[in-house]
């Protein structure tokens, strides 16, 4: 008898769910927008909505727990939600306890990064890594790490805030409130904000043609089609992203960079502007480290979020458990 | 019978060894000047005669090992020294071999860093914690990881290079050949070169008395004295040492910064400027996690070199071997 998993990937934008088997397979999905300003007791109505949705027609006996990843910091330990900058009302949020019980089921809660990267790990681009740093480059920049072959979790799970290590000193203003954050810098946010401000300024060229407010994939089309101003602010965005990867590769010695998130799938354009930034600046021994796009696409978190179920539930042995 | 650990630490300025028991103890110990610029044979043989000093007049069955640290990046998987930017010629020397032939021992090699980490967790100031990072400041900025409850070891050993995050982008040039490092903000060496610049452009306060090249002890005892420009100095290199500490907080969330190396005698003096800089920038989680001084002084590496033996060769039971 195959059992499921439910995940739940709780963001900014959407309240996303699926029925996941132990292979990493979708077998079902829904997507709702996040009632992002309406507080935590409707978000946790929507997320225990969508994962009645996802156990709809199934067995109860075959559902084998919910995994849920969100936005942290979050105390995984506790299944708290310590805040959530882009959710209203997150604070201090019994997150796991309130939708077991809406569900009643067991639940785990991990940081969306974390968790993106446990479904690369079992199922994607980290597959037999023992170390590998998965990054996601969107919005913000989060991410989640391999090491020495476990998930580094850190005091109350809270590790792997990659986006918010400082690299400009004194620099420009992050989401999180410090000043000179990687995400201030390689974000899609801060990359079509600053494509914004040099088409004000410089006021020419294809980004500047019809008007309408430039966005990050109108960079790459104009970059694509030669467009030198386009290209300036790729090779920008590389060297940014590059800046972040040395530091994860000193720190972490993964085997591997994996990337994620919408900016990844620009990843082939702006790979030879990264990988020439590490071979400048990487020490001796970092240097080589493929960087490689996430292989889930959108969906590492969710899947990640299964494999969260997945691994705190051992497969059942047939002898023991007849279908 | 009491078994011992020979424990060897090679450094750019002094070659250091130490015989230490089970409990951390240091029980004979030898220092000479390192012979950086004669290349890895004098300097094995330096490694190897410290040792052979500490085992004398030991029984040969009663030494269990030798744990050695040296600066990074090492191949710690294989032994292997990738090289050494303070000592001449240690380009992929085979290390923990070659000093295992001359000894007729079993070698373990670890980065310095790492040692002194898990020096400080089994003896010192990260005894019983889970998860601490542990950083050096002198001459550069090394460092070494326990997370959860392990020590961080990366792809080929080389993790934990927390000196070479860059804080500053297109800043001053690193020791790694690098721009903007934590190490060329916040090391000893950086913080004495900003003195001395200071001083050459002012001209005037404490620390330009006598005519003689100022150094950092001179900066932090005319700041006790109240000088302006030496507090400002000292207000700088917290700041720096702040900047670094929040994003090691972000990225490993430890329960503890232990703070070894030369600047850490005078971490009582920073603390506060460290404690602001962390309080203002850090996420909300991660603001109030302690930042304590090492407990082993300059010992943490050797005992940490000991420790690796001790953890690879299990106590021996009394009944089983009795004395």
């Amino acid at each position: 008898m195959d059992r499921f998993a439910v995940a739940l990937d709780l963001g900014g934008t959407q309240v996303r769910a699926a029925l996941v088997d132990r292979r990493g397979q979708i077998l079902n999905r829904v997507a709702v927008p996040t009632a992002a300003t309406e507080g935590p007791d409707v978000v946790i109505q929507q997320l225990s909505d969508a994962a009645r949705a996802m156990m709809s027609g199934i067995e109860a006996g075959r559902i084998l727990g919910v995994g849920l990843c969100a936005p942290g910091p979050l105390n995984t330990q506790e299944g708290i939600a310590i805040s959530m900058p882009t959710i209203a009302g997150f604070e201090n949020i019994h997150l796991r306890e309130r939708l077991g019980q809406s569900l009643n089921l067991p639940v785990w809660l991990e940081n969306d990064g974390t968790a993106a990267a446990l479904g690369e790990w079992r199922f994607g681009a980290g597959a037999g890594l023992q170390n590998f740093v998965y990054i996601t480059v969107s919005t913000g920049i989060g991410g989640g790490v391999v090491a020495d072959n476990r998930l580094l979790r850190g005091r109350l799970g809270l590790a792997g805030e990659v986006g918010h290590m400082t690299i400009v000193r004194n620099g420009d203003t992050c989401s999180c409130g410090n000043k000179g954050c990687w995400e201030a810098y390689a974000s899609g946010t801060a990359f079509t904000l600053r494509a914004r401000q040099r088409v004000a300024s410089l006021g020419h060229g294809l980004l500047a043609e019809g008007g309408k407010p430039v966005d990050g994939k109108a960079v790459f089309a104009a970059a694509a089609q030669g467009d030198p101003f386009a290209i300036e602010l790729v090779a920008e965005e590389a060297e940014f992203l590059g800046i972040g990867i040395v530091n994860l590769l000193h720190l972490f010695s993964p085997e591997s960079i994996v990337v994620g998130g919408g900016m990844s799938s620009n990843l082939d354009v702006l790979h030879p502007g990264i990988s020439s930034k590490v071979r400048d600046t990487a020490m001796k021994g970092f240097e080589s480290v493929p960087i490689v796009r996430a292989a889930l696409e959108g969906n590492s978190g969710l899947i990640g979020a299964a494999a969260l179920v997945y691994d705190a539930v051992p497969a059942i042995s047939p002898s023991s458990h007849p279908a």
